[in-house]
């Protein structure tokens, strides 16, 4: 099942998109998608009003797509997960997963305008597999027992700032967290429907050239184990969003370090998951 | 003016402390303090609510104190704010503010229980003089134009974890964010009653034993420094919360490191922002 919202920031409607590609509203169902609708089996409600037929169709010309889910309590990020990315960076393999976060403001829509921070002269791209907590996880017991903590997966844009993360100091928050800097949709696409999520091939693009192809199959920590791993430090809530890592392919890893300009269009898609495009601003 | 929130968490009631110790409550006018209440003007509504004297009075007795902010959009931390405990701690003194964010799931009430989480041995204390911001700052022009951006001050306690904090990764979030671990409180007291933020003593104590005793004047960058610079970087919401610093005497810095463990209490107090008191136990 894949679950959006639509319109305008702050006033999206929750919608479901069926297979044959029709946008149903659920807004008869929930006020919106966030953590009170995963955590009251929301999921559940939505499935079986689609099963049964009833939901009406809505008119989506024009309207806007918001972030899949509405004001993440937290977005944790997970660094340098990926093999040929750490090795880009000039960063060892990590021997523990390295946990960062973002400033959970910086969640918007799919293909809302990005900013360029004032100043910014290192925006750089991360096209990452998000994670959407479904469940309260609290030291679960193994890598096995994330599963049913997982509502499901979306596209995340990791968009980072590498003077403002890696020269102004050591700690990564600050160049993570400028205004914009996480696009997250179309669709939160239910762990049902993806079943794998190491079996998903990510792709992005900057003004038509391909610049990131990578596979989840090549994770260091894999999904269930960081969403264990983070389970034993922090408690993981219904709708927190877990960003997994890059792969290789990143402007501060390219001859030329071609980092992003106002007008520069980036568009990203992971297998099952839809696709997502960005034009940059000046902020 | 002081404003807290009395009762079980998540359904505390708005209220108003006196100058002669009486608690009003403010439920009449907000269903809550948070950042839409802090937006809307709601400072100025409950200092006029106040002066009209028609404020009814609230039975205390029983009632929990939660953390003065409902639901912080975000949580984000300076480190090694002053030069006493960077020096204690082994680090460089800082040429930028090192800023790291915790889980704003971790805010609790100032007297609420706090987890040491299960597997550690370096669970730490740290005074610190939080920001809550009133209006939304971005790009600010100026360290001057961030007072207008400060609805108030609190008490905050950004309990660490230096194992997972230091030794796990090089990216300190982790051990920052575990169940429990940022106390907020008692009371937000607005900015016009404390004056200068810089002229405020901290003071901690652990089993009765004190460790720390600052002064916010040592701090290395200074309260509108540090909203002005954060602004250049993340917007700042309404009820987010900027955790400055601690000063020296943590037990990463105090001979035998003497971590704390279940059942140790600790009080905190800075001048004007009352006091805090909590005892440990096993997450």
């Amino acid at each position: 099942m894949k679950l959006l919202r639509l319109g305008t920031p702050g006033a999206e409607r929750p919608a479901v998109r069926t297979d044959d590609g029709r946008t149903l509203d659920l807004s008869g169902l929930t006020a919106d998608i966030d953590g009170a609708f995963l955590a009251g089996g929301g999921l559940d409600r939505a499935r079986a009003a689609l099963a049964s037929g009833g939901l009406p169709e809505l008119e989506t010309a024009g309207l806007r797509t918001g972030a899949p889910v509405a004001r993440p309590g937290k977005v944790v990020c997970v660094g340098l997960n990926y093999r040929d990315h750490a090795e880009e960076t000039g960063a060892a393999i990590p021997e523990r997963p390295v946990v960062f976060m973002k400033d959970p403001g910086t969640v918007v829509g799919p293909y809302d305008e990005v900013l360029v921070p004032r100043g910014s002269t290192k925006t750089d791209w991360e096209v990452e597999l998000a994670v959407v907590i479904g469940t309260r996880a609290r030291y679960l017991d193994s890598p096995e027992a994330a599963r049913d903590a997982i509502a499901g997966y979306a596209v995340s844009h990791d968009v980072s700032e590498r003077e403002f993360q890696l020269e102004f100091s050591p700690q990564w928050d600050l160049g993570k967290s400028c205004e914009t800097f996480n696009p997250l949709g179309p669709w939160l696409v239910t762990a049902d429907e993806i079943g794998d999520p190491q079996a998903l091939g990510l792709r992005l693009s900057v003004n038509g050239t391909p610049r990131q192809s990578g596979h989840s199959k090549d994770m260091i920590f894999q999904v269930p184990y960081l969403v264990w791993y983070l389970s034993q430090y922090m408690v993981l809530e219904p709708g927190d969003v877990i960003n997994t890592g890059t792969p290789a392919g990143v402007a501060l890893g390219l001859p030329g370090t071609p980092y992003l300009r106002p007008g520069d269009t980036v568009e990203l898609e992971i297998d099952g998951l839809g696709g997502q495009r960005q034009t940059f601003a000046q902020g």
